[in-house]
């Protein structure tokens, strides 16, 4: 029997969000390295003697560093085991997916990539948030909210109101910590009532999201208490959202 | 019993790449519309007895108008059934699942949105083109090709040289058709050498896979006859297919 590695994106937070190819894997799996973002849920999936493993990532600091990770997926593989890296999402957004994958594959393991709902596909679905048609969006832009070089940070707010300016609706993630610059910039090419939103929690019974015009976007992200990891929506779509079903648990 | 109208995201290609979810209200389903594009694999996992209506959705004409599937959505749910609509890809990407959700609420029939896997998401993975990650992208954009008014397509060409200069990562769906415009325009705003790919019929056996630079990918769309519906990546995300999984049959 050969080893293998198969990364697979546990989707946004509903167990019932990740594929059913990734479900089989994460069934079959000898071992299971998973985040701090795949869904506790599915951790119940794995068969008996599946050994599991915490990566950690929480923000700042990691339980296993991303070289520990990449050992440790290539090691139990080239054991002969069947080893499934479940993360939060999508592996090949904001998922370090490609790292992982390129390791192992250098260390000579077969490795395959089963794709995740991101978070904000799934927030979109489940706050009533559509992203693109007919009559009001045809681009959308999604953007991390923070880059890891601070000094670049500058240049991020820069690029960010030129994609605000170009996109029909702006998607920010981890935008929650420098979200009164971030508004700073998309306010230049925005107007003040445009419609925006923060969910936190998307897809998970917590779900929690508040709504409205981008000027009081600050203010409600703070009432409402929204932290990171949170998908951040500026664009018409946001206003669909009285006409669409909605599972916010607010 | 009470009839409803479950809206389902069934992924690129792959059946496998349903979510969990969304095969579970399949083969709950009195009634399946389906279009063109969701995948014919899944419409097996329907129980016995179930209504199958094809709405179509060919390039240009379809079987049946949105307002005649709109209507067929609500008449079947107030009969008390349930009706699953099963969309290729996410249902509020390009998917029109908000005018239907929309239509059916405001006829009094619970709905709800299951998302899906959108198709540059599957290629993304299936042909090894990671969209965002630390070091090579920290935004990507996602535009149409074509829109609905043609009087509106020198804005739209204007529209996506916007979001090439602004971000790492530029996803063109349903841009064959206008290619050599669309790409004179990303070329305006990004090198003749930068990474660029086009992939069709995603996540599936026969999912075919040109890559190179920006100035040669007319040439290898031809050559490699791919049509929409195709994903076009152009960005360094692209870059990293050589050493990551990849599903292509070429």
């Amino acid at each position: 029997m050969k080893g293998k590695v198969v990364i697979v994106g546990a989707g946004p937070g509903d167990p019932e969000l990740i594929t059913v190819k990734g479900l089989k894997a994460l069934r079959s799996a000898d071992v299971v390295v998973y985040d701090r973002l795949a869904p506790r849920g599915l951790i119940a999936e794995v068969k008996e003697g599946c050994e599991l493993i915490y990566a950690g990532k929480e923000p700042g600091r990691a339980e296993l560093s991303q070289d520990e990770i990449n050992r440790i997926l290539a090691a139990k593989a080239l054991e002969g085991k069947l080893v499934v890296r479940l993360k939060g999402g999508d592996p090949y957004v904001f998922g370090r997916g490609e790292e992982e994958c390129e390791y192992v594959m250098s260390a000579g393991v077969p490795c395959e990539v089963v794709p995740g709902i991101p978070s904000f596909i799934g927030a979109s679905a489940y706050a009533g948030i559509p992203l693109a048609g007919r009559g009001f969006s045809s681009a959308f832009s999604v953007v991390t909210g923070q880059v890891a070089d601070r000094s670049m940070q500058e240049a991020h707010l820069d690029r960010i109101e030129r994609l605000a300016a170009a996109s029909d609706m702006l998607v920010i993630l981890m935008g929650v910590r420098e979200l009164s610059r971030i508004l700073r910039s998309v306010a230049r090419v925005k107007e003040p009532k445009e419609p925006a939103a923060a969910v936190m929690w998307a897809t998970t019974p917590q779900q929690r999201v508040v709504a409205g015009a981008l000027e009081d976007l600050i203010a409600q992200v703070e009432a409402g208490n929204i932290q990171n990891p949170a998908v951040i929506y500026v664009g018409r779509g946001v206003t669909w959202r009285g006409r669409l079903w909605r599972a916010d648990a607010l």
